[in-house]
């Protein structure tokens, strides 16, 4: 038996999410059912991250056991094909350590989340962006995210519905940068709370308005209620980028 | 009355192209019954460019004339109301001088083609791009493409049903750059014959894999014959970027 890693990348929009759903098709579903096509039975696959409905990904890294023996650029191939139509695609593949496990072995996440900053609504980045109309003003949005950075309780950024055990997280990363009409918002730590990069992503943007200060930030963290914060930003803006371990799979 | 410019933005996958077709919804019928709801008769809008099924747009021009008094804001926020839930937007509006004409008084066109280079197919950028899974030499593509600069009878690269009166036409650019994992080929000339990009990009593509040297693109456009040329590489990859005029209209 061998442990693969590979790399998904998936338009997220008609998913109910990474997870299972009685409502609707998740993208663990899709990828099992091509993984077990081609093992010839029922196989399990871990995400590093489980993303919600409507949420895209670049870099997410799964991984799942196979019995049977086949090369790395076969599994992608294969897996490639069973996965059609569907809008998931296997980026890359690797043969791991058995002890490695996608989302425990994780030292570190990476999000982007993409506005789209302008009056016109969005017809070629449709469900990839929020679509914010308002002129945002991004050098105090970063200014006002830098003041969520380290160690903190998150309460006011986690989602009622999240099943952590702590509101502990260490943010290393809350970037704001423009590029023409996108503004991204770039966020990278160990692990985030349920909904945290989207309801972080929500207060910035009355920053970026100019109806909350930059410092009013670190107000909304230091309240540690989510009633404090802004509203959670929609779902289609944000995409998992990347996944960090000790040793990178695919290097 | 008066003569508006807009720019408009379209997610070319699900019409027939620009123009009228029985076969099937056009962007021309959509964006003319928006402008005929706001204008309250039926108004008729040309386009600089008469893109195909399947291609898309970030920078077409269209003209059109209004007899209702509007200012651009609202102007821009109405059409765009009625354009939902199409995947077509207007990103820009302005006056213009009642001899503008959207196609006529174009002097330029620029056209990206976008190719999705690496073993797994697409996903986030589904319909978006030519996936070519052979790693192209993007530097001998380069080489090959200069060859084709300035004024020649592009016969080779021409679509049979191509209504144009002559084959002569003057390509002003044409670079091809890679971007990871997306080699783009960038087009510039006053016009463009019937799938000339596209049967430009299909002999590229050729020398990207090797099968065909640099040079092979001076004989091909000598030959004065398209089956002389590769096959033509699909409307996914492509996208009408911007029209240029003697005066541009939205500065």
């Amino acid at each position: 038996m061998a442990r693969w890693a590979v790399q998904l990348e998936y338009d997220g929009t008609h998913f109910v999410g990474w997870q299972y759903q009685i409502t609707g098709p998740s993208i663990q579903a899709v990828l099992e059912d091509a993984v077990s096509r081609l093992a010839g039975e029922k196989t399990v696959c871990t995400a590093a991250g489980r993303t919600d409905s409507g949420v895209h990904a670049s870099g997410q890294v799964v991984h799942f056991d196979l019995l049977r023996e086949i090369t790395p650029s076969k599994l992608l191939l294969a897996l490639n094909y069973h996965l059609k139509p569907h809008p998931v695609a296997v980026v890359r593949v690797a043969a791991v350590d058995e002890n490695f496990n996608a989302r425990f072995s994780a030292i570190g996440r990476s999000y982007c989340y993409s506005i789209l900053n302008r009056p016109a609504r969005p017809a070629l980045l449709a469900n990839r962006v929020w679509h914010v109309p308002q002129a945002l003003n991004v050098a105090v949005m970063h200014e006002g995210a830098q003041l969520l950075l380290g160690k903190h309780d998150f309460s006011s950024f986690r989602a009622s519905a999240c099943q952590a055990s702590s509101p502990l997280r260490t943010l290393d990363r809350l970037d704001v940068v423009r590029d023409g009409e996108i503004v991204k918002v770039i966020a990278e730590a160990r692990s985030f709370l349920h909904h945290q990069v989207r309801n972080m992503v929500g207060s910035l943007k009355l920053v970026g308005e100019g109806r909350w200060a930059p410092v009013d930030m670190a107000r909304v963290l230091a309240a540690c209620d989510r009633g404090a914060a802004g509203p959670t930003a929609p779902p289609d803006g944000l995409c998992l980028t990347g996944v960090k371990y000790a040793e990178n799979p695919f290097s």
